[in-house]
């Protein structure tokens, strides 16, 4: 049966999945981007923005995985663009250029209905404007018998996993504070207890823990 | 020069100190009393408590050097005791029987004051209703040319954090999820981007982060 994984999501020691003051210049916010200094540090995070080097090992181990079996992603709209509101004539088609790097379908969360966008290698943005738990079925539907990964960003992941919805949940711990920003786990609920750690490793970037539901 | 310490204080994955519903039976609130799991198992952790047993190793070599150049221990009321309001003719004498395991000078801050408190073993309770910065310009003098430690609660640790009053902090921390309860870190602000990390290893059971000050 297909599960619903995340992958790699980093967070700070504090909480943080972005730091705060995010905007198109700063994306992950004041202090965020040394979340993702683990994933540019392998070898598997510099193939995938087309260069050579970086390390193999553990987090290259994960890193490289981050696909592994997934059919489809869901994410949230800030996670998509900037582009806030109804999308009138905006022609923003994501961070990733002309070929992103999911080759299957991607389901965005937003209040506002927009046609699907055919990416080139496989990559297909549907706007899901009927809430998380319609994204999902339309998700699991396209994955077939693969899994269904939510890639992010911290609300929308708060929101799958306050709803009990994740199945796999592998994080990356950065030992660094940020001091403020968007905090992944809020008030999760007793639903959090359900979860069980059955990994844990570190490597000295990062601490992967890889979390699964058990009821 | 005398630092101020954090050390073995553990967190969850989502950030809490203890779990939420604290009581007297229940001091770490629902779940809580797994984030200490890690001690019990150590050979250091036993001995605390007067059993024989456990493991030796990383953890433990942390867990066994909480008092290394300890001078005094500032700790929150909450820390001390279940006992809410003036203190009246309440004879509580904090959780750890007649000859507590500090031997040192022992801070408790409180909003009301009591005489303080001579234990077996050297351990002295002060009971300081000056603040913060009061209890810590105490506990300075009281360690000579020894450190001070920041034992807890959350609430303590978060209100000296905030304050930039904590020199090297070590977290220990335990990949589960509690779901609620009390934050350790929250809004710190800025100056939490001054800490850097200066050891990260983890254990099956526990990830130990040692943050720094750097400015």
């Amino acid at each position: 049966m297909s599960k619903v994984l995340v992958r790699n999501y980093s967070i700070s020691l504090d909480g943080y999945g972005a730091g705060h003051e995010q905007s198109l210049e700063n994306p992950l916010g004041v202090g965020g981007s040394k979340l993702h200094d683990w994933i540019f540090a392998t070898r598997s995070g510099n193939q995938m923005i087309g260069q050579e080097g970086g390390n193999e090992g553990l987090d290259d181990d994960f890193f490289k995985n981050r696909g592994t079996g997934v059919g489809a992603t869901i994410m949230g709209r800030n996670m998509f663009g900037p582009v806030r509101g109804p999308w009138g004539e905006s022609e923003w088609t994501g961070w990733w250029g002309e070929d992103p790097p999911f080759h299957h379908p991607v389901f965005v969360l937003t209040h506002h209905a927009r046609p699907p966008l055919e990416m080139e290698g496989g990559t297909t943005f549907y706007f899901v404007d009927g809430g998380i738990e319609a994204a999902l079925r339309a998700a699991l539907e396209a994955a077939g018998d693969r899994d269904v990964l939510v890639g992010g960003g911290a609300a929308t992941m708060r929101q799958y996993l306050r709803a009990s919805l994740i199945d796999d949940l592998h994080l990356a711990m950065v030992p660094i504070l940020l001091g403020g920003g968007e905090r992944l786990f809020d008030d999760l609920g007793p639903g959090a207890r359900d979860y069980h750690c059955v990994e844990h490793v570190c490597s000295p970037a990062v601490t992967h823990v890889r979390l699964v539901r058990t009821s």
